[in-house]
């Protein structure tokens, strides 16, 4: 076991170091084996252990719940890191200790959008929200690292090794002297596109499941949904559709306003139908099919809860009618994202996706990559 | 001359007396034929008479600039109708004198919207842009007859014919005691639409290109492009496309509002460029496009110019994409919608489009059906 802890950090610190360019040198292929040869072990570790992965977990539930929020842990000696998601409406941040358990969580409203460019609000916000915990290594992803940020941590070109993010983290220091590293966001060229939290994500699911970085496909649904073809351990590829955004831009400004049902009720035949649609419409005609939805609620007896459901299924259809029919999907979200889409698929007659929960495994990625850069046992 | 105006009235009048069914009725078709013979004698006399046209209007828009807006016309013994378009967002009022002849204009940004549900605010609205105008035969079209609007006008359902509109107006009367004939919108049961106020156009441009109303095919872009097949004066099928409103909510509440120059410039080879595009894209795809326009503007120098002219081309080229390639277009339109529109035809290698004047053809066509109505000379 201390052999194979031994192998693990020596293949990590190749790329956490900085050797490893983001594509085209012999490092890169080097530490890209090693990094496979790696997550094939923990794949077969995590399959033999993941009954109990899926207990410890409940547990940690249970025990995040429960724990009082200004219970003080300044002097918690099983604090390891502290995770942040800092994303534009909001921002999170996890007390972790041995194997990325949660012992503790703060959150804050305070998101990028609300203190864009303030450096001085940003630190204030992180001052406070870990003001009760001991000052063990901490690391941040999503909207804290943009231009509007904290501090910019400018993207990483695809192709490009996920665990290699880490070397490239920004670190800042609060007004209390709290030194904050952040993950950069990544790019791609052509077609112009972008990802700033959804990145860690993907690092989680490649510790998650090795299989799926290895040769996979991750689909994160959300207001700016994501796409990523990953191979060896390397985004390769994504493209970003905005349909979350749409739905709620369209739901809130456009006429489809007067037409929706607000309290978030949706009608499941009615998604059905329009996930059908939507998948097989050119873009002019979901351009009509939004006024249609209009016209049927002045014409028919068509509910608000029949529209809402219709224009989150056009969205959805017309988003997953872009995903590759023959590749196995891994399905990243949260809460309510899952149940739609994973509907949606089951409508489209295609296989259903495996399934991750988001926020998990960005504090798995969280807890790993600061480990990583502290050079510490993981 | 006398015969054709007594022949020309009493086939109107067997339509505006509501002996015409919406459909199926054998006087239907009776007054259709009529109507059809009718409109190819107008046809020919309105090529020869198109210079004068040309000339007569060129004058009427000097005389109605120059006009003092105060001006009294309570005793003018030249005004004949009163013309009203009320829309959404504002409402137009015209005196009209002999062949549609403009003496006066007024407005008002009380459209429906500032005052939906409110009777007493249409009548005072009313009799306020009327004041000083003689009491003559007013007609309105638009939101003013909608569920919201002064009264409710029902919509006729297609297939319709367009000079029939007249037979379905709703007449209310304001607190000044001056009565005002309001026309219905037209609507479609499958697929599901509306239109309230271009209808109207269509009517004007029945009288004004005949051949179009015989068998042909009308764009007018907008807020709610309107794409309607019209066949023996008879709106048959139409589709409405919210390409102005996509653009105006993106622009202003999603993503986009951080990239998208605020002045209204573009840059026009950004717009051809995705003029093409928009016309070959999925649903998917376009709304993948949006994001990757706001990405396009954080990683590359593609300017606020660029970005408007790619959201508008990207919206137009996919809305264009929808119409038959065969069929001429009659594109109805004013001011800033008529170039943009007219380019991306160029762009995607189609026939130039006749244009027509939208509001000229809505004064037209309210001056005709107000004397229907009436049953006075036109």
């Amino acid at each position: 076991m201390a052999a194979r802890v031994r192998f693990r950090r020596s293949a990590y610190s190749a790329v956490v170091k900085g050797k490893v360019a983001s594509s085209g040198t012999l490092g890169l292929l080097v530490s890209l084996a090693a990094w496979f040869e790696r997550m094939a072990r923990t794949h077969d570790r995590g399959r033999r252990q993941r009954p109990r992965r899926v207990l410890s977990q409940r547990f940690e539930r249970t025990r995040s719940r429960a724990m009082p929020q200004n219970r003080r842990r300044q002097n918690d000696p099983t604090a390891r890191r502290i995770g942040v998601d800092w994303g534009t409406t909001h921002v999170r941040a996890w007390l972790l200790g041995a194997g990325g358990r949660v012992l503790d969580v703060r959150r804050d409203d305070r998101g990028m959008g609300r203190i864009a460019g303030d450096e001085a609000a940003f630190g204030a916000v992180y001052d406070t929200l870990v003001a009760d915990w001991p000052d063990v290594p901490a690391l941040a992803c999503g909207m804290v690292g943009a231009r509007q940020g904290w501090i910019e941590a400018p993207y990483v070109e695809v192709p490009t090794a996920l665990i290699g993010l880490a070397s490239r983290a920004v670190t800042v220091t609060s007004p209390k002297g709290r030194r904050l590293a952040i993950l950069p966001g990544i790019c791609q060229r052509e077609p112009a596109d972008v990802m700033r939290g959804e990145e860690t994500k993907l690092v989680g699911l490649a510790l998650e499941a090795p299989d799926v970085a290895s040769s996979g496909f991750a689909l994160l649904p959300g207001t700016h949904s994501k796409h990523a073809a990953l191979e060896e351990g390397c985004v390769v590829h994504f493209r970003s559709v905005p349909t979350g955004e749409l739905f709620d831009v369209l739901g809130q400004h456009s006429l489809l306003r007067f037409s929706l049902e607000r309290d978030g009720a949706y009608d499941a035949i009615a998604f059905d139908d329009a996930v059908l649609e939507g998948a097989t419409l050119r873009a002019g005609e979901l351009t009509a099919a939004l006024f249609n939805l209009r016209a049927r609620s002045l014409l028919e007896a068509f509910s608000p809860a029949a529209a809402r459901g219709r224009l989150s299924g056009l969205l959805i259809g017309a988003e997953l009618a872009l995903l590759d029919r023959e590749r196995p999907i891994a399905l990243v979200g949260s809460g309510g994202m899952i149940e739609p889409i994973s509907r949606a698929f089951r409508v489209l007659g295609r296989p259903a996706p495996r399934v991750f929960d988001g926020d998990a495994l960005v504090r798995r990625a969280l807890a790993h990559l600061a480990a990583l850069l502290e050079g510490a046992d993981i």
